[in-house]
This record gives structure tokens, C-alpha cells and sequence, in this order.
């Protein structure tokens, strides 16, 4: 590969994933005025990362845990957002995932393509102390959100606690401290009456 | 400050910074549904600069040029985006953006205020490499995204090459290869007509 063709090849992955912005979370953000979109969302979990990374467990290899968060959701350009408590999209949501996972990473040049594949196989796989807290991350942020707005996603889609807690199992591995704040967030969201007991 | 002070300082940051996603800029997505924000702005930049690096003109230190970018824009959450050829709000832009700076930054824990302005202050001053570069991709990105959408936001501000050539004085110290790669894209759009002579 010429290195024009390896210049052009990385300039259509930049433009490509500008569909993220298109991709649309259940979540709203703060001022409630519309959904999140997925490129959003990873800025909001780098941010955090930055800025909380001092409560991981274990300590975390800061650029690769937001390597993974900006590049997790990649594969939705293709796969679409799959709801957290959706049932039926979640069964097929791996299977889906994957062919968009070899299309998207694969316009990068062989290296990179192999370099992105890593980062999202690392955060799916969920077993190094830098994919745990990414995941601790990824599942509080939305929280965070509900919490800001009321529990809007969480009214709307009628979501129990125990939903809650059965997605949010892994959540303290990457975290003790984060996933503690949050454990008392989702109880004063049921004390509420926004999430059902 | 106790560790529980601590920590919601850190949490109230955090919910924060969310109102970057509701500051928009002048260019359009990729699409060209809607106008780009800051919190995508900053998340694309990132993405660049896992994907760019390669080519910046000296090697540079990658988490920094990732931290520099997702933290460049948050003061427009009080001093709004300054559009690149309004003259009158650049006038007064860099004053608006420190009182911004003061009031956002200082959210947090003293010490993280401090590692947030260092990095603000290295990105505004430009100096560094890693400064360089992740102003090299601050100033092509909105480039790709006009040149995706058939220049639309230059041709409603009808943009001249002058202006872009002067805007992007200090593009090519990042990096020359991507500046190169940039400069024909601007000649391109130049002949298509979407950028004045």
C-alpha cells in the first residue's frame, strides 16, 4: 500500500465515523431537550476517565482506558443502539455487532484495523483492570443522565431496579468508590418512584 | 475538602461539562441534518489524533494531544463558539473564554482546576508539540466536515481562500503531511466554487 493509499484509506475511517453523531441513545441529556448520540457519549466517558480515574480498583493505564471508551460503540453506525433492557435486540445484538466490526475497523489499513479491533474486543471481553473501569464508566454515565433528568428513560421504558442491578453487576469491578455513588442514586430513583421496586 | 466533597465536586463537573453537547459550531455533520457541537467536535478530534498521529511533524506524547482536545472547547459552555471569521466576536473571545475558564474549571478539586487550565493554557498557547498537533487537527477537521457537506457553511458565510489560508498560518507546525493532504482539499473546493477566490 502506497502511503497516499494508507492517508486516504485513514481519511475515510475520520469521515466515516462521523455517523456516530447520528446514533441515538435512550438516554437524554442534562436539559432533557433530546437524546444522546454515541460520539457523545464516548466524549462523556473520556471526560470521566480523565477526571475519576484516581477511583479504579486496580491503577489504570489512563490513555488505554480512553482508547477504548472513544472507539466502544463504533460498531452501532451499523448495529444500531440496542436498549439495555431490550430483550430481543440483545440477543442478536453480538451477532450484529460483529459483521458491522469487520466492516467499519476494516477500512483502516491492516495495522490500525487490527490496533481498533483490540480496543473493542479488550472492553467486550471485560477482563483487564482498564476494561473494567471502562465498563464501570460506561454503565454509570447513563445514570448520571437519568438522574439529571428526572428518570425519563427510566419512566418511559418502565425499568425495575432489579433490571438495574442484574446490568450493573460487573459495574463495582472496575470501581468500588464510583459504582457506591451510584448503588445510592438508583436507590433514591426508586424512593421516587422513577425506577419501579 | 473530605473525600465525599471531593468526589461530588468531581461528579458536579462531570454533569457539567454535559452542556458542551448543546453548544453548536458552524459546521455541519457529515450528513448535513444539523450543525456540529462542541462535545462531538472534541470526540472526532480525539479519534483523529489515535488515527494521525503517525504523521504529526515531530513524535508526540498521545495522551496529552487526546486530553488537550477533549477539554479545548468547555469554556464556550459559558462563552459560546466564536464562529472562525466573525471578527467582532474574536475581538473579544479570548476574554469572555477566561472568565469562562475561572468559573467552569474551578468546579473541580483545586488540583484537578489545575491540570484542566495547564491543558487549556498549553492548547491556547500553542507551543508544544503535542499543542501543535492537536491544533492541526482542531483546524482540518471543520475542514473535512465542509468539504463531506459540499461546503455549506463556507458558501453561507461566503468564506474567501484568504481567510482560510490566514486562519491556517500555524496548521502546517502540527503536521505538514496533513496540512498538505488539506491544502488540496481547500484548492478543490476553491475551483468547485465554494470558497471564494
Amino acid at each position: 500500500m502506497s502511503d497516499k493509499e494508507r492517508f486516504e484509506k485513514q481519511m475515510e475511517f475520520i469521515r466515516e465515523v462521523d455517523k456516530s453523531k447520528e446514533i441515538f441513545r435512550q438516554s437524554y441529556v442534562t436539559s432533557g431537550s433530546r437524546h444522546e448520540n454515541d460520539a457523545e457519549h464516548a466524549w462523556h466517558l473520556a471526560m470521566m476517565a480523565m477526571i475519576m480515574n484516581e477511583y479504579a480498583n486496580e491503577k489504570v493505564d489512563l490513555l488505554r482506558v480512553i482508547e477504548m471508551v472513544l472507539v466502544h460503540d463504533l460498531v452501532e453506525i451499523d448495529a444500531g443502539d440496542t436498549y439495555a433492557y431490550d430483550n430481543k435486540g440483545n440477543e442478536t445484538k453480538r451477532e450484529r455487532e460483529l459483521v458491522a466490526a469487520d466492516r467499519i475497523f476494516n477500512i483502516l489499513p491492516n495495522d490500525q484495523a487490527k490496533m481498533i479491533r483490540g480496543l473493542w474486543d479488550e472492553f467486550e471481553a471485560g477482563e483487564t483492570k482498564e476494561a473494567k473501569f471502562a465498563i464501570t464508566l460506561d454503565k454509570t454515565q447513563p445514570i448520571m443522565l437519568n438522574d439529571a433528568t428526572d428518570g425519563r428513560a427510566w419512566m418511559e421504558h418502565g425499568v425495575k431496579k432489579e433490571q438495574i442491578m442484574a446490568r450493573n453487576k460487573k459495574t463495582p469491578d472496575g470501581s468500588v468508590k464510583i459504582w457506591d455513588y451510584f448503588e445510592k442514586i438508583i436507590n433514591k430513583n426508586v424512593e421516587k418512584g422513577r425506577i419501579k421496586e
